[in-house]
């Protein structure tokens, strides 16, 4: 029955890496479509996110199934408790990336990041996907350090955030309004992206010590 | 013992709404920070998102304890999950409402929305109001019409952002980037209000019915 149990709570754990995985792709394919005016990658992003959606409900489900049926205690209901919060976030995660895919779907052919920000968006990607391959890691060994290491890799993201918006709004901005709305939708798309893993390694903390980490 | 537990159950169900009545405060006070550029409503939204905050957590860990000693079955347990489900998007509105409020503080005392746009501005703030006071009803009394009221009333506030963005994507626009980079923060942020309080209608649903309503 426990050995049962265990196996379960193993699927879950190894599907919730998955779904990760998942938001890796997205968030690359959405790069991608915004960096490279790449349509497919665009399309991509879209189907992938509607994949992490299809999957997060089912895991959804089986997750507060076996709640229901086992009552599981302690670390079990911790690990329980956070899965369903993490596919919550890992939605959201595809949902952002999905989101950065159409703005540059919606103004194909024309790019949408114009050249001088070019570097500061590829660096927001990379630091998306980055932290995405590392929530990976922390939600497959629930490592504490790795947790912890992401929240504070985190501070990188805001900081390009800062720059992006600076840019817009400086009076040496060239590109006009249209193109500041886009910029500006896109860094925050990013940032979100990444706070997610940072809620997510926080809570993987908290399923480890039984305490959240403050924010 | 049975009714103890249900006494518990009904303090939390009664805390969610306290909570969601403070993300009403939280927001109103954020529209008046933005649309009268008033600093004292701009400090009280983000000292009512911190009130939300502390309270949240707090109450997060109530239910967890009690889903931990109760190990309550069906429609209970789903209540409880879904309880602090609502409580991460009660957090999230409250941040939310402190962003809209940050966004007249980095300004003060220059006005953020120029004046063609105080209309749909105001009008947003009033579908975000009008939506956190229409989610403390069905978070009070599960009420699955509410909820589904609430669920289609958003359309209105997807529209006012459509209109919203097309403003300050239009070749008549007079403001600026600047001033696109905040009316788009700005939309972005009231839509997402809104979008977290059909999620907690959702959620309801899904404790009186068992199943989670299509996006």
């Amino acid at each position: 029955m426990r050995e049962q149990f265990d196996e379960q709570l193993e699927e879950i754990r190894d599907d919730l890496v998955e779904l990760c995985a998942l938001t890796e792709v997205a968030i690359d394919c959405g790069t991608r479509a915004v960096l490279d005016t790449d349509r497919a990658a665009a399309d991509r992003a879209a189907e992938v996110c509607a994949d992490i959606d299809t999957r997060g409900r089912e895991l959804d489900y089986r997750a507060l199934t076996l709640i229901a049926r086992q009552q599981p205690v302690a670390q079990d209901l911790r690990a329980l408790i956070s899965g369903i919060h993490n596919i919550a976030d890992l939605r959201r995660m595809g949902s952002l990336a999905a989101h950065i895919a159409e703005v540059a779907r919606l103004h194909y052919p024309e790019p949408v990041v114009p050249h001088e920000l070019r570097a500061i968006i590829s660096d927001m990607g990379a630091a998306a996907t980055a932290q995405a391959a590392a929530a990976q890691e922390v939600l497959r060994f629930r490592d504490q350090v790795a947790a912890l290491e992401l929240i504070w890799a985190d501070d990188r993201t805001d900081e390009l955030l800062r720059r992006l918006f600076a840019a817009t709004k400086s009076d040496e901005w060239l590109y006009g309004a249209a193109s500041a709305v886009n910029i500006t939708l896109l860094g925050r798309f990013y940032e979100r992206f990444c706070d997610h893993t940072v809620e997510i390694s926080r809570r993987v903390i908290f399923v480890i010590t039984g305490e959240l980490p403050d924010e």
